[in-house]
């Protein structure tokens, strides 16, 4: 693959450039570069090294750059210069990404730096896009698209196009409006350019358009894209103008994210980390869900000290309470991930009632069939009695079955109260579970038993 | 968002209507919705149901449906149609669909199908494709792309244009390539017409362009798609010659996929299965991890068992068997999860020693944290003596620095022999830091109470 290959040898040659000041040298070799390929080499640098390259690079070049480097190395650049500078990098920059590189800077210094954007039609859609918050498709969307009127004629409407074309890097859609700038519809090039010059838009343009709200949250937007395999979608507002598009590339990165992100919570990592994060960070990232997890053996530690009685008469219960643990542990985890998969993807519906049924009867398979097991080696193995034998075993299947139907209930029940699902798997599933998992086996032993 | 979304409701419609065979209005109502919403309406029918919807489709509409449906779904109308009938539908699509549509079926039939198709190019596209791998670019990409000679001059360019335009659904780039079919690079529309009549392609067109080979991975063409924001790549055979091109759509599915897979493996689920997957599905899918799990439980019960005569000496410290477990399983699954998605994103890289390194420091911490609080719990809340909280709190802390370490080590070790190291995380490393962790616990222990 002609791809640039980010090595160890790349960074070690770019820090001597930089440490003996080959200034041309550098820029050469950078102006080879792709701006993403220059975004991954900066994160491997000191902040001073990465500003100092960034800094070299032609204006355009550098605030493409910009908009692919990690926070910290921005917010370190856009310290180090001035307002003047960084209005003539939002001028380089489509309206989308010029907004999300001052996004973080306090609104005094916003405003300053709008102040001196030359372009006032740039500057003005950079203010309207950072009214959006982060998290809809108004904070993911971009100013630059191609409208017409469906009152112009053909004529009218090439010229426009022509016009407009030239802010807008790649042409997805040429969206149709009317006078109050509601989106009414599409128009195909092919029907512009066989149309007769006099003809009217609004008689040749397609009334059917798929599009999304500027409040819809970015999976909404990722999942109406996703599903109709489009490249580019138009944003409205409440009234249905026509107010911006978010293009596939916007997209692609908001699915990762969420995927990610789910990933990371069900393995126990409340923070957007990687593994070159600091140790602090890393640390800040993890310490509560094994804080979490701690208290849970806290708790079950109460509970075994509750039932001391019954394990010094029956002696081998004790040797199950891993098995019970990490069994009611693992079923947990698996029929939560399936459901927050499944709420992400949009793809659960019917009845809880039923889903819940399905899940116990899954647990009690899984739960016979582990119990069998389980069964022959207590006897045999462990020397257990029948009674103590038959303990485990009803144990074992009591708690698949309560894992299964808690795992499944709990991330339904936190998606329809408009929590996050995916908080309640990993470490959160497996405690509660552990907990509950060695409560309900040593009941049993007390009912069977009879300690 | 003018969005379909698909009811309860609108199911019981359809069935009435399949029902009460009123193929018309079924008819006109399917007529109006996309043909991704016909296949999510199939996926929540009998087979027999979604076939008939299917059938009164027009073949077009029916074409389309068909790359969107679930596999069984596929699987049972295309048994039930004639290879004429298929051979139609295979017309009626892009290239990189009609193979997919056939790829499962015998060879045979695949041979009898394509000899029905009439345009033979399209055909021979459809069996270079079937050649390909599914896990590789090739199996990816269509057939469908505008190229040129470098030897054409800029009339014979526009209209082979217009002539291969018909056949590609959006044009992305035109590629070019030389005599031999090897792609040397892109050409501009802009510059194309900018240019006059007589001029030669090869003094107008742009010599840099990225491609994949055929042989790499989704996850590769993924991964060069996003960083560079591609919306379409080439895709050249050994030779460099230009063979298909790959769009972001088919990408995002990837992406998508690839971090399910990831999530579904750490929560210990060995198929791709989904929330409304049968019952027998999901218990294949789930029982194998659990199993693994059990096992780990019936070792760990092993060395409790080993440890009798010491349990009977320093009664407490069987009450922090579950704390020293969970953390244990807890700690191995964050670090596994950030190295593991560390992997999927290329972003881990340096050496292994200065990873581990840090997972030592980064477990000491967390360690220490929470030994102090577990110290505290010990003895004023469990009345332990001094020695046994000592012995919790130093087996806390060499088992959270254990788990961290190989929940580092090993998917890094998988990775490096060209093993998936998604298999690493979840049940397998929870399971063998449990055994470990409580192995760990009573070998300190032994050597701090000296039983």
């Amino acid at each position: 693959m002609q791809v640039f290959k980010l090595t160890e040898e790349i960074i070690e040659h770019i820090r001597e450039l930089i440490a003996s000041d080959q200034k041309q040298q550098l820029k050469d070799y950078l102006e080879s570069l792709h701006f993403a390929d220059i975004a991954e080499i900066t994160s491997e640098l000191e902040l001073e090294e990465a500003a100092y390259l960034v800094s070299i690079l032609n204006r355009e070049k550098a605030s493409e750059t910009l908009t692919e480097v990690d926070e910290e190395v921005l917010e370190h650049i856009l310290e180090n210069l001035s307002n003047e500078e960084i209005a003539r990098d939002l001028q380089e920059l489509d309206t989308d990404d010029a907004a999300y590189l001052i996004a973080d800077l306090p609104e005094e210094r916003q405003t300053q730096i709008l102040s001196h954007i030359e372009d006032k039609e740039h500057a003005q859609d950079i203010v309207d896009l950072l009214r959006y918050d982060d998290d809809t498709a108004g904070g993911l969307m971009a100013k630059e698209l191609i409208k017409v009127n469906e009152n112009w004629d053909v004529d009218t409407c090439m010229k426009e196009i022509r016009n407009q074309g030239q802010h807008v890097t790649r042409v997805h859609s040429i969206y149709v409006v009317d006078d109050n700038e509601v989106l009414k519809g599409r128009l195909s090039l092919k029907d512009l350019i066989a149309s007769p010059q006099g003809a009217h838009i609004r008689d040749i343009y397609i009334p059917k358009v798929d599009f999304v709200f500027v409040h819809d949250t970015p999976e909404e937007v990722a999942r109406v894209m996703q599903k109709y395999n489009l490249e580019a979608i138009p944003v409205v507002d409440k009234m249905h103008r026509l107010v911006g598009r978010i293009t596939i590339d916007d997209i692609v990165d908001v699915i990762k994210e969420e995927a990610e992100h789910d990933y990371q919570m069900a393995a126990g990592i409340t923070e957007d980390v990687e593994a070159d994060d600091t140790i602090w960070k890393l640390t800040r990232a993890r310490l509560p869900w094994l804080l979490i997890g701690m208290a849970g053996g806290i708790g079950a530690a109460s509970i075994i000290n509750g039932f001391q009685d019954g394990l010094t008469s029956f002696p081998t219960l004790l040797l199950f309470i891993p098995l019970i643990q990490s069994t009611a542990g693992n079923v947990g985890v698996q029929s939560s991930a399936i459901v927050v998969q499944g709420l992400a993807n949009n793809s659960i519906d019917g009845a809880l009632l039923g889903r819940l049924f399905k899940e116990f009867l899954l647990g009690l398979i899984n739960g016979l069939a582990l119990a069998t097991l389980v069964l022959m080696m207590s006897h045999f193995v462990f020397g257990s009695s029948y009674l103590e034998s038959a303990t485990v075993c009803a144990a074992l299947v009591t708690v698949i079955i309560n894992a299964a139907v808690i795992g499944t209930f709990i991330p339904i029940f936190l998606h329809s109260r408009g929590i996050d699902p995916a908080v309640a798997t990993g470490p959160f599933i497996t405690t509660s579970n552990d907990i509950l998992g060695i409560l309900i086996y040593f009941m049993i032993a007390k009912i069977i038993l009879g300690f």
